[in-house]
């Protein structure tokens, strides 16, 4: 592997907060079911877990989005749910309902009974994957790895599915919460694992998922996500193959708590839209670099929106470095791609202004 | 109608900062399928909407909590969606689904052809519920009235259902904001008629729940919904029938907008439960008192967990009035009573020491 710097490196740079020409830009989802192709893919695969598991497919849909949009970073295409299915929990995908798990976590024995995740070989498909995309990558644009974040990981695990209402997985950290803790110990320590071995396969940077940290109170935040969020971020390689290794933690819901977050020894913050993107940088000053946070649901209006709303982020952030521009959250299947390519072209059209 | 105050003023003192002799506590859904008398009066009614729209039923559900537990405050039982309903979209409900509309807005010229609505006869049996209410209640503790948001009852009025991924509306706002503004500013008319109506029927206090404001960015936040509760409290009855009448505005997932929500002329805010009850008490001074924010999801933990829970939060907002006790949503249909009379006496036993 190559220790060099991709070709383009704007997105690392952002990260470290160093000078840039533009905002550099990528999509959450990008690979996705809004690109005709990877609808083709994904249907020659059969069903989306193949998709995940086969090396070729997953390395083929993580470029597709970079041959049609001036994208500054690609991202592996898997699933925040591969550590749980490695488990032994059974993660498949029912059409229109999002991921289930055959056997979830339903007692305490079932928590006490998990087995230690062997990363290399139970999870060796996706570091296959990462491989394959660095060389098909050739360093034109770097690789970002990602995992869910440990609390995500037993709210599925816990519920069984997308969670509703939360019921289970609360009821586990009210009503019992060193059970909870004993399930988000081992699975920092699987997180941890799984991120440092996408690293040394060779990912760039990592962002951990912290989808549904947002539906906790603060003083639970703290204890049953930030907290594993902290040790994680503690615990990964830092630096690989003579570059710095940015780790980004994107909590969904999080606004009120970017303080804290910043404190978990992230290099940068994701944003979802809910957050004024002005008022995070003032907060979180030169402790951490910012990521986001377009609406998505912005990508359905008219381009010309879809301009001014980019417009307005840049302004809010304003002059200078330390800005990654994405959406909020993931980019949803019914999205046209023209509507995708008018938010990356806005972004490389715009922001230039900004860093002069 | 008498207009003296109710001999238990705690809830309508706390909302005023004047001094208290403990914490006043409601919950929201308190008339709710967790009591085994209201799933009786339910099942008696056949359907939901007949038990809101027969008075005598309405007034028995909303009275049954009060005869349990030690609550400062009654709830009209109804629901959010009276007005859309009344505007003949046809609202019913499908079991374990939700809400659903016959006729939701799908079409730029539903908008237009939308009726004003007529609040004293279309919702008459609202307003026969609040009178009723009133008598049986007797003055022994005060009545809220309450209706949802506009931004909220567009939501489901253009979305048809309880709403995912906000697909619908959201297009509407980015790609047609004129037409959003035309729907906003009807139902904003519309909500402060429902609402004075309710205060003239008898309500002592009013809340409308912005329950979907959180999915927006701040400053759609701004243009769709907060701008519409400001001109909707600045056209409600404020005096009645000798006495203030208070006005709660309740945004779910408004914690990072408590500054522009305070602004509203609002005299409290209602919390949802991942916001810091003490950050979120220094910030808005002496410009609003505060309602909430248990986590409902405490309420399925152990009496002694709940009861530490409630601790916390007291000791969060601290010594001195200006704090209605609630849960940061409406309690669930799966809470044992014994677990709800655990939060209220917890309320009881605790927040006294806070008021000497």
């Amino acid at each position: 592997m190559s220790d060099s710097r991709p070709i383009n490196d704007r997105f690392l740079r952002a990260l470290a907060r160093e000078p840039v020409d533009r905002t550099p830009v990528w999509m959450m989802r990008q690979a996705g079911r809004y690109l005709p192709e990877y609808r083709a893919v994904r249907e020659r695969a059969g069903d989306f877990m193949t998709l995940c598991r086969t090396p070729e497919l997953a390395c083929e849909v993580t470029l597709q989005p970079l041959r049609r949009f001036a994208l500054d970073a690609a991202i592996l295409f898997s699933d925040i749910l591969t550590i749980p299915d490695a488990l032994g929990l059974g993660l498949h995908f029912v059409e229109g309902e999002g991921p289930r798990f055959e056997r979830p976590l339903r007692t305490p024995q079932a928590i006490h009974d998990l087995p230690p995740l062997e990363v290399e070989t139970d999870l060796a498909y996706v570091m296959d994957a990462v491989r394959l995309i660095r060389r098909e990558l050739d360093g034109q644009v770097p690789l970002i790895g990602f995992s869910g974040s440990p609390w995500t990981l037993a709210c599925y695990m816990v519920e069984g599915s997308s969670p509703g209402d939360f019921a289970r997985i609360k009821t586990l950290i009210y009503d019992a919460p060193e059970l909870a803790h004993l399930l988000l110990g081992r699975l920092s320590a699987a997180v941890t694992a799984y991120l440092n071995a996408q690293i040394r396969a060779g990912a760039q940077a990592v962002q951990i998922f912290d989808t549904w940290g947002g539906v906790l109170s603060g003083p639970a935040f703290e204890a049953f996500s930030r907290s594993y969020l902290h040790r994680i971020v503690a615990g990964l390689i830092r630096h690989h193959a003579g570059r710095k290794v940015p780790v980004i933690v994107f909590t969904k819901g999080g606004g009120l708590w970017l303080d804290a977050l910043a404190d978990t020894g992230a290099d940068a913050l994701g944003l979802d839209w809910t957050v004024d993107l002005g008022a995070a940088r003032r907060q979180v000053g030169a402790r951490v670099a910012l990521q986001g946070n377009l609406d998505p649901a912005v990508l359905r209006a008219r381009p010309t929106v879809i301009r001014e709303e980019v417009g307005r982020l840049l302004a809010a952030y304003g002059a200078g470095s330390g800005h990654v521009f994405n959406l909020g959250h993931g980019i949803t299947p019914d999205i046209a791609v023209e509507h995708a390519q008018a938010f990356i072209e806005a972004v490389g059209d715009l922001s230039p202004a900004y860093h002069r």
